[in-house]
């Protein structure tokens, strides 16, 4: 027996909330979860500051990442399986893959992309193909298969009907995190009924189709994902935290580069400083790593990077006001004086932040951003794509829905002891004097 | 309107999974909550290493105590309030100690507590009643405030009631962490019927009793807490990552005091190596900064410790053997000497381990460790002791369970390149011999 | 004390599964259930026929009942009570007529109201004003009590804000039914946040309305509200079984017009069949009997009666195609005269049925069918209309949705031993010639 | 291929609550489900009297005996599939015998099996081996079929694997109508991980066994029954309701056994009355049936069964106190002549009523009763009896529980407008004169 077809004398089993039991048989499986890049997803919060807002939300990558591979799990082996449109020799591909399609994730992604202009897909990609233990097993297999199974994640593969069970419109990946997210945030938003969706679907060339007689289940996961994306993934205390800590990252860098002397050497952090981490410093860098910082940083000199520590840490967030681009610009370019003479630095205490989702997208060939739509087959056996079908999904198909807010210390306006005038003017034109 | 009466301008919510909501109104326990020391609780896990054995249990202490405190919040608003027994001047003082009762838990506490002999009570007694954020609101209510709180956590309080809401057999504490480990871990052992506990609550001067009318639900209560304690707390796989990280923290000591030249200076463990923490080293000490510490003691050049850090971080664990203290306690001292020749120091690598329960006793005078018994209020208004109308309680009350656990590293036993005679003399004695 | 205001001893509770418990302290709510109407209820299923598909969906009307009146205690009690805009004098008269809004409902209610020209809401008030138990207990509350609540039923009462809490877009009974038919059949659409929703309302004279905060939660019933009624009540096969029992009342009531002697006399439809029926004839009227009847007469003579009252009772359903009446309707004239021919009466065998719903109204005031819109309160405390404000609900906002299918008994077209010929062109007709 | 191997095109589901699907792919099984006779269990609820008490008790045995099904067939084709000790060609014969083995009960079979002296098996078994539509089913796939399908449920069968699936202490009968009774009446106890016991169950010749690391979930089941047994099933209210349908069909019988003029012909119930229904006689008495009768007997002439009709239809039910039969005995005596005395019938009016379960018994070779016992297979293979592995099982195996209870109609106690002081010395005796 091969490797590749190697089975474990006895499954084993992960106890899951969502779906209630994570199996696994295969033994490539079972020694990709035991690398230590994948265990290190362990120490990778799936929400990243979201946890300040829903203290529920606590749960990692790793949980995830097993959630989503059980899910490709039980599409292959119970839906697909003899079925006309499925090759079984897919079958290995699509598990790791689905295993492995967050490997690159690294601690409050978000905000380290941002200010360090890394793409964590790229390190998803580093990490397959590179001298890794995930590496060391997916090459067991074949020589090939590393490369194999990263094409897949990055969506260059030929294998089509593989990159969509991974990636798109409706696919493991987020049919996992609307289901966790939900469960352990606690909302009632993000449940739908996934085995019902994953009984309707079937393989074609192209892609993953869905049974028109599950046209209702799939609508229901448009508007979870569409409930999700706003009450919680763009929920505006979350979005402050996550505007601190950008700033964190932010100030630490703008230091370094002014040859700020550290008191706590930052050891970890100097090779994204510099705008070049390697592999090995990217996958020290986990989430304890950077907390650790933001605890010693509170005793740095810098009184601007010390007090944002203390507010990630202690949870004092910026408050916020609706913001519209249009009307409100002028406002906000009078703000940035007023902010500097009140002595608040503006380039760290007012954020103007936006969020943006298409809730989904129609087919437009061609165009950029285009987005493979989802697929129902009609009794006749036509596909027709969903909008078409649905009228609820019609009706929100193809419009996107922008929120900006903007940021700003409420409990350093409030403090009248200093630059009264000052302050009294900021608020008045942030609209919330009478608050404070 | 003083402040121990104020009422937040709108009640604030915080979305809960296993309450689905936690409601504040007063000021005082929002003050409470924004405190640093409490949103310290955010960076401490509430079952500590389980989640290498149950990955959903990434909860932390800061969702519990919060848990906790809506608990008791339900209990004196919805139930007690009105009643003959009750003491509505006690209400503050029960919301304040169910909030705070594990102020004092560090991370990982039961190592800590072990090797550093350090009692997280203490701390708890400590922070309450310090120089701290925690004291100076509790002072607010009233200067010998804070020293009441104390007290009712401590047990030494003469407010029996309130005392008994927090810790009993069958108390607040208990019955959030059995409903959220069991919620978090996703096993469906641990639920019970909660909402019907609280309503056949009872005060009396005493203590919290139950109605007749209840007592089913209690019993479920016991069963849960004795299901949960075998399947999830004292699960074999969780002790093994709790042994190996006591033995990093026991090797980090050894080699503080044999002046071992640490590469990274441990700064945040100094005190604690030289026994004598003080208050702010405590608190600084979360579980980030220790993950911290066993990442960069994976580079460290003591052998020991690299190779416990690299097996806590990348789960790598001791697998066991059942242990029968009576019988195999020869063959336990054979095998010293054998690790010791095969190269491997049984002082970090062969481990008794042991868990016990009692899940429930009735009353024992007098008695070591005394407990106070659940009473029952009978329709004729007569107190009963639960084991005495229960038949299912009655025959599992005071029976202690133990367990006792041999831990090794079958890793290196399993690779036969050195000392393969002594390996093989090993895992004949360990009767795993046939395994690897 | 007034018997108005009397308290019950000690509270009741009713276990109940979406609610958890419902609770009655009020000793004129405990009355009124006793009585014997509101305990005929018990023996009327709340979706009617629709266990034929979803076989958990056995609930009766006096859990739903039950349901509403909790939950619009809930909102009295712990939303309402104390704030402006709400007076407490019209607590009893709105749990009262949450409790009594479905007493007039009979078995089966569509199909009887259809057949025999009824109206369950005529009922409802005769119920609550005629010379019954429900009388009685509502006149000792006041002389005028019966009269005041059958006028917040029947949506004639100028306490706008209580009629509001029991019928509007979004109001205790539809909140009531989506989580309870949800619960019962098992599907997983239904679910939304009712103790957010609650949380939000806010009594004015006109209405309940509801704080912007809790927005994304009413959208979210608002989908529910659309996916229970294409997936659960709309759903074809119910409707098959709805068709086939409205063709054997009006089979019967064709029969006893001609005359028929029925075997077994049908004393309790008599009154029915006349068009008259009383009050106390229509109070015996249970799904019991209703069901007695329909299998006495699977012995009667009549050859139509009988075998829909097989098909009925063994769940041997009619068939369906999609029906486009624009392009269609030829097809169906064509098929009558066939019917005919094969010896099936097209009278019972041959239905169209169309179901048609509107998911959300925005205000057309003078309107035909004006419908009160849903209002929010913005943080300014202006109102604003919700579709004004949620792109999801304005998307499908005042979108009619109808939808036609043809029945057909497929199994009697199946048999080819007689009229081989005209069953083929039938076949042929209907698309389904490939399929039998 | 056969009839017996034969599937359907498409698999068919059925939305189920409590297993989520209901999953058929046997034509064998979807032709059984669409028989008149499994059709009629929709007629049936599964918990008879219960729904008076607990409201949400409204499923039927159609619902169950599919649940039955559905468990059995995810034992065989998920987990027995392919193991040593599985006869594949046992399949069919399990889901058969799992899906019709209640097929014999009638309505409110306990109260009828008493006074008519029925046995709802045999029932079953005459359905199976009778002129039914489901012994033409069984007799398709071979003509011995329908036998070996009675045998097995009879547990005569030599199959004794299969019997066990069906009837043993932990079989797919109890594990469904555990967990569905609890879903429906919405109590939380009840509720056990059924997916981890069925995973653990391995076939052998005489029984399922299951293997050691699921005891927990096994333990948790048998204390769900304990549970089960005392908070629903033998509920004081559910027993009152049973007490008065009882009473109900001993004075119809009663009467009819004096000819006495029934205004209605009981034309249903004449064969049952006369001790010898017929097939046909017991298969047309469903519940709607019954509960006709019951309405129409409320206008009969005898004064008892009129009565007892209304206090069943109407809940008004007798109370109860508790019975010590040792100490009590004299007085329930004493009652009997005071009842006469009062005008009131004890034969009808004064009941005694015991509840008694056995939760979980060991093996006791040769004694009467004589129970399987539950058999765990040990790491080393070795069988295990479950009482000698569970401290917990221990404790309750074998330990009898048995509750009396005296039921009689406060209602007519309360009126004192006749025979004042015998009923006053009705109440002193029963210790409730301070009650009423």
């Amino acid at each position: 027996m091969s490797y590749a077809t190697e089975k474990l004398r006895e499954e084993k089993v992960f106890k899951d909330p969502v779906h209630r039991y994570v199996h696994v048989r295969d033994r490539v499986i079972w020694d990709l979860i035991g690398t230590k890049e994948f265990q290190r997803l362990r120490r990778i919060k799936q929400l990243g500051t979201t946890y300040l807002t829903f203290h529920g939300a606590e749960h990692s990558r790793f949980a995830h990442s097993l959630g989503v591979y059980e899910i490709v799990h039980r599409i292959v082996d119970d839906v697909f399986k003899g079925r006309t449109g499925w090759d079984e020799s897919d079958r290995l591909l699509s598990l790791c893959a689905a295993l492995l399609h967050d490997l690159g994730h690294g601690p409050f992604s978000h905000a380290f992309e941002k200010v360090f202009q890394l793409d964590h897909e790229q390190f998803t990609q580093a990490i397959i193909l590179g001298d890794t233990e995930v590496n060391q097993v997916l090459s067991m297999v074949d020589k090939d298969f590393p490369t194999k199974v990263a094409e897949v994640i990055a969506k260059t593969s030929d294998k089509k009907l593989v990159v969509s069970l991974i990636s798109s419109q409706i696919d493991a990946d987020r049919m996992d995190y609307l289901l966790r997210d939900a469960y352990y945030t606690g909302v009632s938003y993000g449940h739908f009924d996934i085995e019902r969706i994953m009984r309707v679907m079937r393989p074609t060339e192209e892609q993953v189709v869905f049974k028109k007689s599950g046209m209702h289940a799939v609508e229901d996961y448009i508007m979870s994902r569409y409930q999700m994306y706003w009450q919680v993934y763009f929920h505006p205390v979350s979005r402050s935290a996550e505007v601190i800590l950008t700033k964190i990252l932010q100030r630490a860098k703008v230091l370094y580069e002014n040859s700020y002397e550290f008191k706590h050497e930052p050891t970890h952090f100097l090779s994204f400083f510099q705008g070049k981490p390697t592999l090995e410093d990217y996958l020290k860098l986990d989430e304890a790593v950077v907390l650790y910082y933001f605890q010693v940083w509170q005793e740095e000199g810098d009184a601007i990077l010390k007090d944002l520590c203390y507010r990630f840490l202690n949870r004092h967030l910026f408050k916020y006001i609706e913001f519209d681009p249009a009307s409100q610009y002028k406002m906000f370019m009078e703000l940035i004086p007023l902010f500097k003479k009140a002595g608040i630095d503006p380039d760290y205490y007012l954020v103007l932040d936006s969020s943006s989702d298409l809730p989904y997208d129609f087919y437009r060939p061609g165009e950029e951003g285009e987005r493979l739509p989802i697929q129902l087959i009609m009794p006749n056996n036509d596909f027709r794509e969903l909008s078409r079908e649905s009228e609820i999904v019609e009706a929100i198909s193809g419009k996107r829905r922008t929120d900006h807010k903007l940021y700003y210390p409420a409990d350093l306006l409030r403090d009248e002891s200093t630059n009264q005038a000052t302050k009294r003017q900021i608020k008045q034109l942030l609209g919330v004097a009478h608050k404070y």
